[in-house]
């Protein structure tokens, strides 16, 4: 049987009278979308927006949590306390949910934003914040979350169910990191070159760096960039290399072994 | 058998490094507590700690949401489209609904806050927008709203349970309105005053007037307020004077009719 | 001599991550810059930048203040008292001179944004506002208003100099107000109607409604706007045919009558 | 002739409803306010009446930036590229600046506030950030900064004037540096133990640490807390010392030696 992947992008990153992304045109090549929850973009009218547009075309949906940064996109390093941290991620895993609670529908996943996603791929005290908010919140969500990232460790060993994403258009170190945006090479602009990238991974069952290391790793779903000139060209491309080489797209829930015995906290 | 009556304040509406209110003193004298939900007041920090203090003492809890206005403290007018009020109701019901849930609790009441409350008690059209988040979000909720108000008409109407309020610390013109803060009259400070008002209003079957008009209503609730120098000897004198007078205090939801044919949305 | 007249745009409205509007197009266009303060758009950076720019083309300028309202991008009705609205224009003017002093230049005139705008056009307590914020600042200041609005006559009243704008894309109703931007023929879209707008007005001595009534009044300085597809076309458009009618365009302090005896209050 | 000394508090760290601080007690015990500038706490409203209280009893003022993080009170580190760093204080001195100047009045100094002054104290980078935006604002500005830190040293060695100012209420460790609040030791609390400390440092001629180590350095300026419940005796006590041990109390400009030569870069 084809291998089921799964391909995801951020959207709902507008704000109030600002507009980011092309969300419109993402949604019907990906399979699920991360929306974001108002505290580095999208205001609750984007956010339900986003919402409705995600659930009418039938993809997955999960929460984009960040930290509370407006100004910097949520890019910008910033130090909380482990308490502070989790209910701010509760709160925004809450809202997005009902959100999604009024028009009928789920979240199955979380996926942490910008700097708090550096911070938490590279500390075990800021992944396991994330990890205890999710798993306090609703154990059965799925954590998506770098392939290898000490996040993706934390909540594997937490009991979390993980999605491991690989990203189209970014390059690696030999440690398995990402270069910073910063560097020389960090990002890939070309439709094939993203392509390419992509593939090569696939085939060698892992990622492989910018210097040609290959560290093995499950792979459950593809990262592409919502925003930037080529998004949708590289989207559409890698969408389309995905399905030539036989692969079946699903939403995240389905890339994923079932399970069946997690039961909510509230249920427990 | 004796007659049940509710005791609710608003909680939660400390700030960062501000604090506000007597949380503390008010929670073992209440019946039901209203937590702010952050755009008013209540970073998710306060939210959770109020949420976890609330449920300790076993009272029952809903959502305080308000326009978003911090500086403000929700008090100042604001005029938004309707689509952009409800969502935003929805994303501050869901994210304290968020953090109840992961406490294995659930939130029983929305009560509106400040400028937002007072407008929707005068206008339909906003109080059609609070009726809607909330139905949309859970029809289940009661609606904690101000006795003979358009917003506990609009709830009543569109068949969500709704709990009419008086306030023991505030007085009321002939059309049952609150006088305005600003109005010589309007807020009452001595507790035996308070007490008074209070009793004279359930004698009465209604809201009376500071002229000594009587409009027939039902009282579920009584609204004590928890900052002010009084707070806490108003709230302690209220209680006292309701036992005394041979009433039971219970939280929300056992002083309404049962609702059992009411279902969420997203279960239908 | 050739009649002096200015051409105005509002700019540095991008916030953070997000873009908006054509400031780099539209710099070397226009005469006057209003620069929007961080409560309704414009970060610091933002602003800062913004400002360099407009000193390196030469041009006047000036802060464009609004209501707290990021969201809402300054566009919804807030109501403040009459010392907070003082003091938050006061906060806003002060921050974008702050940025001017430090690039060795100065502000010559505030123009309110948005609802505020409105607001202030038609009522005159928070024209009052407006004016004793301008006043207290810097007396020298010019106040940028819509031509017979309440705003312009309480700014001439209280002896600050007044330039009055007329908007090239937007019509009138027979009262001299601008139609609602939601009423159909509110905004004139083609470069062309917006000079043949304009032209008839300045022809005219006055606001033409858009039922052809003539309300004569000064007119110092033409609005353009900065977003839209349109806005680069309409703005280059409406500054080629002022050109080709003999006019010359001038800094706003350059087509105002000099003000040698008015001193700031610091200084009496 | 008596030796001139300082004393400084921090006020104006109210927020909309929430109040904080003895402001109203410790105006006339202190000789310098430095007044926070909205980012941390103080909004506009805050800002004049604080202002205006400070002078109406004669003291001079400064500028108390920050970070901008109202929820965390501008005590969380966060990690601001330089630029943008360098725009947001010169917008915050710069609307602090614009309601002196509304009063009659003119800022003499900049304290920076929590965690960007504890940065700035032990990152060269930041401590630059923080001068060269004060340059650039206006040279002739004081930098008020903790005895021997880094700031201190990078204001010295830009030209600024540099007060350098000593805690009565915190101890420091044998590197000059303040013990974190966390650490045991790290506040003094009673009157009587802050007096002593500050007597020991003055007669010292510089930081005496918890450990009894002497660092030689000028003291320009004593701070005093303002917020905490022995705030306003700790002030009292202290002020009483000094002047008990022959001192005399003068505004910031006045501890100083006079800067004749330092011209704004707008006049240059």
């Amino acid at each position: 049987m084809a291998q089921a992947i799964n391909l995801n992008a951020d959207l709902g990153e507008s704000f109030g009278a600002w507009r980011m992304g092309s969300d419109a045109e993402l949604l019907p090549i990906i399979a699920t979308a991360s929306i974001a929850c108002g505290f580095h973009a999208g205001d609750p009218l984007v956010m339900r927006r986003t919402l409705r547009q995600a659930l009418a075309v039938g993809i997955s949906i999960g929460a984009h949590p960040s930290y509370p940064d407006l100004q910097g996109f949520g890019r910008r390093v910033m130090r909380l306390p482990a308490d502070e941290l989790e209910a701010l991620l509760i709160y925004q895993i809450g809202a997005l949910a009902g959100m999604a609670q009024a028009e009928g529908a789920r979240l199955t996943h979380v996926k942490p934003h910008g700097a708090l996603s550096n911070m938490a791929c590279e500390e075990a005290a800021i992944a396991a914040s994330v990890v205890a908010a999710i798993r306090c919140f609703d154990p059965r969500l799925i954590l998506l979350a770098p392939a290898l990232s000490q996040l993706a460790l934390a909540g594997a060993a937490a009991g979390l169910r993980v999605a491991s994403e690989i990203f189209a258009d970014r390059t690696y170190d030999d440690s398995g990191n990402l270069l910073p945006r910063s560097q020389a090479g960090a990002q890939l602009h070309a439709a094939a070159d993203c392509v390419a990238h992509v593939l090569r991974m696939l085939d060698a069952g892992g990622i492989v760096s910018i210097g040609g290391r290959c560290m093995p790793s499950e792979v459950h779903s593809i990262c592409v960039h919502g925003d930037g000139a080529q998004a949708v060209a590289v989207a559409t491309a890698v969408r389309s290399a995905l399905l030539a080489a036989g692969m079946r797209l699903l939403p995240l829930p389905q890339v994923l072994p079932p399970a069946d015995s997690i039961a909510p906290a509230a249920m427990v």
